[in-house]
């Protein structure tokens, strides 16, 4: 597996996305994810993208975030071909997974989350997607 | 530019790095910045690398940073081939740089770092490296 992106946390979506356009990034996508009430701009340079998270309702995950701990970085998505085996195999060796069983996610790809307590306060997303 | 590293801080780089093992990623470099006072396990996976900190000093950035947040990402590191330059367009677009000279950092390479208050709570490093 390898980074698909990083996830941000951020309160306004056109401020937030400037200072990474300075950067060299670029809009790749962006929508709502209305199931986990955010909306998304995924950003990407080269072989890198960000995805930078606004809430679209203040009791949704992204905005219980921001209002505990402020802007900031929120979680690293990597990339797998097969998620279904991939969360066998990380349960099998007794990973803490938060989904046992993928959900769609943005973009229409599969997610799975596991939980921050595995990789050192860092929450990890599993992403099906080639790259 | 475009991501060159994912830094994340932790206790015990031994116990840190499994999960990331565990999710495809190698070790490519290690070694310690006893100026930062801080010992690093650099990994990498396809285009992506994780920067694993661990403290040599409990006064050191990375110890502080530990004791106030506890283990977890601590910034994100850009690659540009001229640092100088990328220095000086951002101070004249009023970017609050940390640093606006570049300094030595991990792997012989000229890093320099940008206030987190410019990019949504995200501490960004530039390091002067082709990819």
């Amino acid at each position: 597996m390898e980074l698909h992106h990083v996830g941000i946390a951020v309160s306004d979506l056109e401020a937030a996305v400037r200072p990474y356009y300075a950067l060299g990034y670029a809009l790749e996508a962006q929508g709502i994810v209305e199931s986990q009430g955010v909306s998304v701009y995924m950003l990407k340079s080269g072989h890198s993208r960000l995805e930078l998270l606004a809430p679209i309702r203040p009791d949704s995950p992204i905005g219980k975030f921001l209002e505990k701990r402020g802007p900031g970085i929120h979680h690293l998505a990597f990339t797998t071909l097969d998620i279904q085996s991939e969360l066998e195999r990380l349960a099998r060796e007794g990973t803490p997974l938060i989904d046992t069983a993928p959900r769609p996610g943005f973009g229409g790809h599969l997610v799975a989350f596991i939980h921050p307590k595995w990789s050192s306060g860092v929450l990890v997303e599993l992403v099906e997607a080639e790259h």
